[in-house]
């Protein structure tokens, strides 16, 4: 159905919220909204479960009309046999929208699950009643702290909003968006897109002034031509992250499964996520990686880097990860060779680019100073630094937070990128909650961090092609 | 020269061990050996050093040749212009071995580095002095307690040993190895290898009784026929990984920056390593999942894989993996899937394989064992399980072990490998160190488990490989 892109604003930005079918003992979805900064209201008949609600302090209506003002969304997870009543009584009421969690319809491949569906679509389409979902976890609005699942952030701010076909990569990749720094404006779970769907949402996300930055996981489209379409439009207006699921003859199964959805050739889909100028990703870590670099990282302008590891082994392994995705590690001028030489510790450090570095740096630290200050002025420097991370060796309080300023400054100073990698494999075992405490400074630092080698190449490699195609498009 | 194997036996499993020039305020390589199953003493000139050194109740001397009998090795760990009057002394004393951590010779490209190192070359071959080394972390003997850092496991048993040209790629993969649960026997960081090189450890070990596996990071051989030719002999005995590092043009640069090795074509090692029955693999987490799926996994006969995830977005993600490193995942019989409509909840869950179990396996936690039969009799699995694995819902103390128990008796019964896999990005967050927990417990009972599907599947994939090309052989 064509969608009124203002009825939908107002669903995805409620003031006024009820939950309609919450049980206890936890009540998910009514202690999901324990911060929603509008007003909440419960839907519940079961007499055992309304003492449960009210002692929470929510007020509670045997049936959504009852409700004193509008409502702008109605969360929905009542048994899939009752949607039909709730949708009823929300379009009689006039709600903005409803998002249904329910599942169990064409999903199933039962017939009773399909007539069910049939009768939403009916219902909604009828009365142009934006629906999200059914099966799915809805909507997280971070200003609003409108939240489908604990650990979601409400604050103000956003680099990025999520659309995703799966409850459990949208969870995931708002999760771990959050867990590298990146404020998550919104996140959209689609399900089975019976109303809206996955062009619907990325139209009203290409226009949202609040979102700079679009990750969408996605197992098929309901309209591919009108999904390209979008989605080349999209990307004119701001980045998008794609992720394709279901890319194999099992996987398009599990799809045909999980949403119903029909997939299509993973090579068309390949093909013509390449024209559209989108950031293609395979999985969970690539799509969050990726979210990491496009949010933190300065836009990279070439491929030529510095690397700068804490041992022998390491600057070698840093290096053929870095070449393997595309960067060059160019030898650098004799002039900047000249000043290394004047403090650089070679017994046991090289200072050829990669850089062998621990013995240099922890010897003295303004050293790591010296070191940032030379490659600024290295002209064959245009990629940025990628920078070997421990969180050992902060020994005196401030130290990390000196060391996150010189990495500040420089990226300030050239434009360039900077990007901390610290290996959860290798000599940091034993030093995780230590590890996890640094991680944590690093990304409300604004620094993208990555914790293998590989991964942190990877992204930047996509990040570097993202901008560089944009730069020649 | 000539290695005498016997004497490099006999360097490897001192009885009597003596660290020369060791400092305060933290002796390093006399703390390292305080668990040391035999004789330690202390070779310390520097008075302000020897009351430190006896306060650990170690006995002092100010020469190797004061030591009361035979020393079987010597870690030296003095500057390098002193290295020759060590060596030496060692010589004279008649010691079995040195270990030498000192760095600063050949590496550094300086004259008076290379001329020292030129120098102990013909000390040590003419005396048959078998010395690893130099620059580099020596010896790890599991039974025995010799050990280069902390963290290192004292104890009987054995799953594989390690030879790595970086000392942080062998802590990393010693440490890495002991963190999924395997028992490395013995570690040997061969640094600048200018007397013992690559092939003689490799020998030692393809001939070591308890040695079952070898692991190995190279980054270049001194001689490569005698290594591939040596390397080709030891495949036909026991499996050998090799991670070559320095596999690009600024790789082999730091290559030689790090251990002076020249580095070859990388397309050369390559074809010679496929060539020799090695499973080649490219970084540090490649090289910990092969060790974990080596040992853990039982040998695979196939690539019919069954694979049971949470969610459905995660049973389309898990199939995309291991599709993509060559596993089928395919349909299974009527008759099995008779079986499986008598209890599995269907609506958000399926059993078509990929498996979206979890409303199946928490409703009823015997669920799990009947899934486990019904794959069990199915004739088209013979690659056997891999399985989204939470931490979470375990609520029953018990609960974990029993569901240990049942993968335990279905790769008993099969025969078939069963590989669990810890998502560390999605839904898990906030519960690092639950889950942290339940890896410890899961590795305990010898199950191979990975932090993302792509690293299971990449790691199942090469011990399938290995394994299939070993029955072709």
């Amino acid at each position: 159905m064509p969608i009124d892109q203002e009825r939908l604003h107002r669903a995805l930005n409620p003031r006024t919220l009820a939950v309609v079918g919450d049980k206890g003992p936890q009540y998910q979805w009514l202690t999901n909204q324990k911060d929603f900064t509008g007003e909440l209201y419960s839907v519940q008949l079961d007499e055992n479960e309304i003492p449960g609600i009210e002692e929470k302090g929510i007020a509670n209506y045997k049936s959504l009309k009852d409700i004193p003002g509008d409502i702008d969304l109605v969360i929905c997870a009542v048994p899939r046999q009752v949607t039909p009543y709730v949708v009823a009584d929300a379009i009689e009421k006039g709600v903005g929208g409803i998002s249904m969690f329910t599942s169990g319809f064409a999903e199933t491949k039962e017939p009773q699950g399909i007539e069910l569906q049939e009768k939403l679509v009916q219902m909604c389409t009828d009365a142009g009643m934006p629906l999200v979902g059914p099966n799915c976890m809805g909507v997280y609005n971070r200003h609003l702290a409108v939240k489908f699942g604990g650990g979601l952030e409400h604050g103000d701010g956003g680099d990025i909003s999520v659309i995703s076909q799966s409850g459990t990569h949208g969870i995931g990749m708002t999760n771990g968006a959050q867990g590298a720094g990146v404020k998550v404006r919104r996140t959209i779970s689609i399900g089975n897109s019976i109303i809206l769907n996955e062009s619907d949402y990325l139209e009203y996300l290409m226009n949202d002034p609040e979102t700079p930055a679009i990750a969408m996981y996605l197992e098929g489209t309901k309209d591919g031509r009108r999904f390209f379409n979008t989605l080349r439009e999209a990307t004119k207006k701001k980045p998008v992250i794609v992720w394709k699921g279901g890319r194999s003859t099992a996987g398009a199964r599990a799809v045909n499964s999980h949403t119903g959805s029909l997939a299509s050739s993973q090579a068309i889909w390949d093909a013509m996520l390449k024209q559209t100028g989108a950031i293609a990703v395979a999985s969970i870590e690539e799509a969050v990686d990726a979210i990491a670099g496009l949010v933190h990282a300065k836009q990279p302008t070439g491929r030529n880097i510095a690397l700068i590891a804490m041992t022998g082994g390491q600057s070698v392994a840093i290096t053929d990860q870095f070449e393997s995705y595309g960067f060059n590690v160019p030898e650098l001028s004799d002039a900047s060779y000249a000043r290394f030489a004047e403090f650089f510790t070679i017994i046991g450090g090289s200072y050829r680019n990669p850089f062998d570095a621990a013995s240099t740096i922890r010897s003295e630290a303004e050293n790591l100073q010296k070191i940032l200050e030379i490659l600024a002025d290295e002209p064959i420097i245009d990629g940025g630094v990628a920078l070997e991370f421990r969180s050992r060796g902060f020994e005196k309080p401030g130290d990390l937070e000196e060391i996150l300023d010189l990495l500040d400054d420089y990226r300030n100073k050239t434009n360039q990128p900077v990007i901390l990698l610290m290996p959860t494999h290798g000599v940091m075992t034993g030093d995780t909650e230590e590890a996890a405490q640094v991680k944590d400074r690093v990304v409300e630092r604004g620094f993208a961090v990555y914790p293998s080698f590989e991964r942190g190449a990877q992204a930047l490699g996509r990040i570097v092609d993202y901008h560089t195609a944009r730069a020649e498009a």
